[in-house]
C-alpha cells in the first residue's frame, strides 16, 4: 500500500481508538474500554499513582464512574506521531461529570490532555501507556470524590 | 478503488455532513442546514416529539435560532460505521446560546449526543435519521425559551 | 497519486496545521508555532487591529500567553476547502485561558472561530491569513487583561 495512505489508515485508527475509550466510559461499556489497552498497559491518572495492567485501569475507572448520573469525555486536537509498529498520540479532553443530588452543584469539569504510547497489534492499535494532565477543573470537585 | 481508502472517504463526508450541519445553524445558512438531510428524514430532538421530513427539520431549527445573539456548535468525538450505502455514526455536541438581554443569564449551553443514521446518494452521504440525547445543560434555560 | 487520495492528505494537513498552531501555544513552543505561518502571514485577533508578518504574530500570543498559568485551546469542527495551492478553512475553538491568584475568577474562556487563509509550500501547508472571530466568554475577562 502507498505509505500516505497507510499513514492515513494507522492515524485515523489511532484516532478512533481515543474516540472508543471515551464513548466507552460514557457508554459504560467496559468490555470496550478493555478492548482499547494492551492487557499490560499502564495508566497515569494522577501524578502519585500508576495502574498496571488494563484490568487495573479499567476497574479504577469503573468504580469512579459508576456513582455518578453521567459523563461526557470530549476528546479532539488530536496529535499522532506513526513510528512502524509504534506511536505517540496526545489529545484535548473537556470531560463533564454529573451527579444528581450533591451539595454545592451536580457537575464537574476535568480538562487536560491524554499523552499515550501505543503498540500496533493483529487486532489494531491498543494504548500502551496512557498519562492524563489534568490542566483546569470547574464546578464542584466533590461530585467525583469518593 | 481501495475499499480502505474508500471507507476513510466515506468516514471523512459523513463527517462532514455533521461538521455542516453544525456550521450551518451558526451561520444561519437554511439551504446548506437542508441540504444536510434526505428530504423524508426524521428529527428527534426531544422525546416527545418528531419531526418528519427536513423542512420541518429545518423550520424548527430555524424558528428556535433566530431569536439568539448567536450559537456555536462545537461537535467532535466521532463514531462511524458504514454498511454499503447504509450509515451509523454518533457524535458529541457542545452547543452554546447566547441570547443578549435576557434577564438572569445570557448563555445556555445543551450537550450531548448526536446519534445518525445516513444514506448515500448520487449527491454524497445525507441524514436519513438524528436523534439529540441531551446528557447536560449549563446556564440559563430562559435563553432558548420560547 | 489519485486525487481522492490527495484531498485527503490535504485536508489532513490543514487540520494538522490547526493543531498545531493549538498545541504550540499550550506548550508555549513558538518556534513550533512560527513553523505553521508564511512569513509575511496576516493575523486578525482584533477587528480594529492587524498583524503583519509571522514574527508579530507569534510575539503578540507569546506576550499575551506569557502571564498565564495554563491555556487549553481546544480546537475542532473543521471545515476544509482545497484549491489547487491555495485553501481555505474554518474551525471551532474553546479557548481556556487559566490565571492563578486573580481577583474576580482565575478563569476565562474566548470561544469562536478561526478563519484562515492557506497555501501549499515545499514543507507543507502553512497559513497565509488567520482571523478570530469571537463569538462568545465565560468568567473572568482581568485574566487575559495586559
Amino acid at each position: 500500500m502507498d505509505p500516505a495512505v497507510q499513514r492515513l489508515l494507522d492515524e485515523r485508527s489511532i484516532i478512533d481508538v481515543c474516540v472508543r475509550y471515551a464513548t466507552a466510559i460514557d457508554d459504560r461499556d467496559w468490555a470496550r474500554l478493555r478492548s482499547c489497552f494492551l492487557p499490560d498497559a499502564v495508566g497515569v491518572y494522577h501524578a502519585d499513582r500508576r495502574l498496571d495492567g488494563a484490568e487495573a485501569i479499567v476497574e479504577t475507572i469503573r468504580t469512579a464512574v459508576t456513582p455518578l448520573s453521567r459523563t461526557q469525555h470530549l476528546v479532539g486536537t488530536f496529535v499522532v506521531d506513526v513510528h512502524g509498529d509504534e506511536a505517540s498520540s496526545s489529545c484535548y479532553l473537556h470531560a463533564q461529570h454529573v451527579r444528581e443530588g450533591v451539595p454545592g452543584g451536580e457537575k464537574y469539569v476535568i480538562a487536560g490532555q491524554y499523552v499515550d504510547r501505543l503498540a500496533r497489534t493483529q487486532d489494531g492499535w491498543r494504548i500502551r501507556e496512557r498519562r492524563l494532565d489534568r490542566w483546569w477543573t470547574r464546578g464542584n470537585p466533590a461530585v467525583t470524590a469518593r
